[in-house]
Formats: C-alpha cells, structure tokens, sequence
C-alpha cells in the first residue's frame, strides 16, 4: 500500500531539494486592478505569483524537478545517468520533464500524441528527451508508455513514469509555489487571507491547499475552474468524484480530471471551487497583458477571473471579511503559465470584447 | 537666451523630485536571450530596464512628472490648482502629462489629430484633461496650442508648453531610468559597459546618455532606430540636423525628428548609432514575449534587436571587449514601454515569421 498523503513537511523538503534548480519567481502586485476587484464593503489586495516567469516558462518544473530529484536519492549510490523517466503529454509537463531530465543528466522518454503542435514537439527533442508519438487517445498514451517501460524493462533498464499531476513528488513540487507566495506576502506586511489556485487535475491545487494550510490553518482556499470543465467543482460538491467529459474551455492546461490522489487532497484542504465563463477568463487574461505587461496563458488567468467576476466568490469574501473584521483582504493569486500561441493571441482577444 | 544644458545633477535633482510619484521599475535579465546575443568572441549579459510596466505603461510619466513639479516649486507661494499646462500629442506623452497633472491638481490641455484612436482620446479625458481636436498635421497641432494659450492668457491666466521631447526637464526626467538602470545592475555586481535605447525626438536617449555618462564616464552610449525613420542615425554621422522625412516604421514612438535641445545633447554624450530593420524590431519583441513573458510596444523592442542583430553594434563590441580585455560585457537596454495594441499584435508578429 501507497502512502498517498502530502504534509507541508513533504512540500518544505520539496523546497530544498529543488532550489538551484528551479526559479523563485516573483510576487507582484497592480493597483488598477486592486481598484477593478473592490467590491462594495470589501476591497481585495492581490499578489500575483508569477510562475509565467518560470524556467520552461510553467510552474510544471518544480514537480518534475522534485520528482526526479527524489528518484536519484532513492539510489545515492548510481549516477544519473543510469535513470530513465517516461511520461505522456502534450504540453507544459513534457517539457518539463524533459527540461529537467536533461538538467539533471537523466534520460527522458515521452509519448506525444500525434495531433500535438510539432513546436510543442520539436521543443520536447530540443531538450534532449526522445518522442514516441501515438494516436491522440488517453488509451494510446497509456499504451505507449506501458510498451516502452516493458521493452525497457525486458532489457534489464529501470524506466520511471512520472504522472503529470498525480504523484505525491509531484504534488510537493507545485506547492512549492504556494510557501513561496506566502513569505513573499508576508515580507510585504501582507500576510495572505484568501489563495486561489486553478484547478485542472489538481496537481496544481492539492499541493498548494496543503502548503497554504500548513503555514496557516485560517487561510481561505480557492480553486478556479473554466465552468466549461467543472468536473471539480462538481465533484468538490457532490463529494465523490465525477470525471470530466468533454471538456469544451480556451485553457487547455485546466480540461484534465480530478487524479485519485490529488481528490482527497483537495477534499481535506480546500474551502471552495468557483467556476467562471470562457468570457471572464479572457477578460481577465486580457487586463494582464493590458495593466500589468506580462504574458500569461488562458489557464493562468482563471484565478484572477474568480475574484474579478465569481459571484459565488464574491458573497464568500463578505462572510469572510466580516467574520476576521476586516475591510480589505489579501488575496494570493497563481500566475501558473505564460505559454501561450503568439499566433492566435488577437483572435483570443476578441472573445473579450470591449472591456 | 535659455540655458540648454543638462547635467547629471539635473538628472539627480529630477530623481528625487519624482521620486514617490513614479515607479522605480525593475531590471530582469533572461538568460536565453543571453545565449542568443552572444558572439563567437564575446558574451553579453544583458540588463533590461523594464518601463513597461512604469504607471501609464511607459517611461514618459517621468519626464512629465518632473516638468510639472519643476512648474510649481518655482512659484511655491501658490496652489498647484492655479497651474495649467499644455501639449500637442497623439501618442504616450499626452496620458503621460494628463496623468501626472491630475496626481498634482495642475490643470492640463491637450491638443490631439482628430485621426487618433479614440481610446487614446478617452484614456486623455479619463485623467481629466481637456482634448481639443485638430487635423493631423503638426502645424494644425502648434497652431491649436498657441490659440489655447492666447486665449487663456487674454483671460489673465498662466498656461506653460510642455514639449514632449525638446525640454530639459522632460530630458532630465527621462535620465533617471538609466540612473536606476545602473544603479541596479552595479547591485549586481555588474556594472554596465554599454546601455542602449532607443531613439525617435531624442528625450530618452540624451537624458538616459548624460546620466549613464555622468556616473560612468568610460560607458559606451548607443542609440538604437528603426532604419526606415533613421534621421538620428544620419544626422549623427553628418554632424549636422537631417529632420525625419515620411518615417516608415511599425515602432511609433519613434517616428519624430531630434530636436534643437536633444540633438546636441546627443552628439556630445552618445558614442554610436545603430539601425535595424522592421523585421529585425518584430523579431526581437517577439522573442521578448516569449522568453520574458513581457508585453513591450515595438519601439521598446529596438534596443535588444539592435544587440541580437545589429552588425555595426557587433562590430564594436568586439572592439570594446578587446580595449577592456573582457570576455563578457554587460550590456544595459531600455524597455521604454508597453501600450500595444493587442488587436493588432497577431498581424504584427507575422512579420516575423518563424524565427
């Protein structure tokens, strides 16, 4: 049996291990949008966490990163390169699994659907890692890694898969993010009320619930989903899981289900989902790029659409401020990603209209 | 007979004058780009002074800030309300000086084409500043404000031009960026050996070259322009003012001419200009988009497309690495601002291709 569970413990570790190796990206705040949040009786201070600014341009390093880094002192006495590390993925995890693969002197191998960009693809072999590419089904990739791990295996070689979010190595990694916000907030004289997370297969959301909990038990913690693959939401309220099934959202990083061990995780440490519309995440993403200069993805602004326009977020934060006695509250808000299509960017703009 | 002159006391005085009312914004590094600017026989470590995200998403707050409080301390016996302050202006200046003359109580009046986009117009009138409309020619612009000020002087009250560029207290506002600039890149214990910014009327980079000079009087001073609006880069190598004819370039805060202030200024503290090619400025803000996760407008791309592709500028490192016997310069660039228009940045990014 397993031990699925994930301590602040597991996530300071975490924190160790992988400083060096990753960035510590920083935590910054726009007042114009401060002003877009106020509501009538509570006004929101937000401290953005800029995982944009990430090496591999996502926060999806920092559990590969622990999670490889794990495996090596598992076996203190072999050199990397006698590791290997597969996965299956068609975005941000691939490269950086494959990133810190090379970083670290493993080998990586990774099965890509054959649909996914061929940029996406050439930047994964950019990185040293091999790609098998199969047909684009969550069968097929699971197939793909399967044979590879026992061809490997029949060969003698040990092959490790590392899951894009469920992984307790993992989960530790992303939360990471969460202890970092928290001292940065808390150096600013703001110690955090509220911390919304986006929430896809909650590898994300889980690690940063735990973290965030860890450090302060009265902190308030908020998932953002697309209402377009609210399978969190509704599992979060239904309390069982329910999977997510064509998932129709712009943020293509959020539209996996909830993992087996990230569920628990976020039934144990968060306070509430809230899911926005398709319009409001790229309103919100549109004000990033607008107020604040910075490159961030569709599915980095969903936090910042909660507390701009969540109407179940907002009758939250008034019980919230009323029970600390309180008429501004601080809010931490992830930035996950700014890997977005350049290409596409002004036609994903129009979605927003005239704000 | 007006003084012109600008000293780095100017720029000193300016900094603390402004100080409080502007941010002082950060310098990032990106060390793909590094990678990317490197030559054969010489590194670059590259120090970018982010404007963009100064309030107003550019780096003319500060010279209008510093205008505006120079204004009032030379009549400190009355109320900033009795001052009121004019300019011509289609572009970033003219929110810049409605901006800082609403956060200082100061009247402000502001001729503008009738062909600007009205969000420019509006974002003036947000900051509570008149707009009177004109044709878009430069002398219909002048005309307009000397009616204005005719008008307000038949009535008994003061009105003051504040030029966009040619003034030495818009310049000396503008030299604090590279004060900064220096100051935060000697924290890093890298003290620059060349700063380049980018050049249209020159405001920018003659301030931004007697600061850099005067705390430093062994950097190298570049200025970087759009090749189809090169009037800086052929009037400093004639040695003799050639104003701008029909500039042809995407960067649009640098299409004007140097003026009678900046253009001395310039031959006296500026060491070399270098041109690039539109596709040259697209790729290169484009590459700042994707690596840095930044939004800058394209004029504020030309300085790194000047240290990417610039042969000239290759030319002369190698030259000015060998004078220092350094391996490795440090090479400071000016991010002057971010207020692109996002409907059009797909379209424009097309120009680059695939790089």
């Amino acid at each position: 049996m397993i031990d699925h569970r994930v301590s602040v413990g597991d996530i300071r570790n975490a924190a160790d291990r992988i400083k060096g190796y990753v960035h510590r990206t920083p935590t910054l705040t726009c007042s114009t949008l401060d002003n877009l949040a106020a509501n009538p009786d509570v006004g929101l201070k937000l401290f953005f966490k800029c995982d944009n600014f990430q090496k591999v341009g996502a926060f999806k390093i920092r559990g590969a990163t622990n999670a490889i880094l794990s495996l090596l002192s598992s076996h203190p006495d072999r050199s990397p390169s006698e590791f290997s590390v597969i996965t299956h993925s068609s975005g941000n995890h691939a490269q950086a699994l494959a990133y810190a693969s090379q970083a670290l002197g493993v080998r990586c191998h990774v099965v890509m659907p054959s649909n996914s960009a061929s940029v996406k693809k050439d930047a994964v072999r950019g990185y040293g890692a091999m790609v098998t590419e199969c047909v684009p089904t969550l069968q097929a990739r699971e197939d793909g890694v399967n044979a590879i791990i026992s061809e490997m295996r029949a060969s003698g070689k040990e092959i490790t898969f590392i899951p894009p979010y469920d992984d307790v190595r993992v989960i530790a990694g992303q939360g990471t993010m969460a202890l970092e916000l928290m001292e940065q907030a808390a150096s600013l004289d703001a110690p955090l009320d509220i911390l919304i997370a986006p929430v896809g297969g909650g590898g994300m959301l889980s690690g940063c619930a735990v973290a965030a909990k860890g450090v302060d038990p009265g902190i308030w913690v908020v998932g953002a989903e697309p209402a377009g693959a609210d399978d969190a939401y509704r599992s979060f309220n239904a309390k069982k899981f329910i999977p997510s099934v064509d998932p129709q959202t712009i943020a293509d990083g959020l539209r996996t289900s909830l993992g087996e061990i990230t569920f628990p995780l976020i039934m144990a440490n968060v306070d509430a989902i809230h899911t926005v519309s398709e319009v409001e995440i790229v309103r919100a993403m549109k004000l990033v790029y607008e107020r604040m200069k910075l490159v961030v993805e569709p599915s980095a602004a969903v936090g910042l659409a909660v507390a701009l326009y969540g109407s179940e977020f907002k009758e939250q934060i008034r019980i919230l401020a009323s029970k600390k006695q309180k008429q501004d509250l601080n809010v931490g808000i992830i930035f996950s990603g700014g890997n977005v299509d350049l290409a596409n960017l002004s036609t994903l703009f129009d979605i927003a209209g005239n704000n």
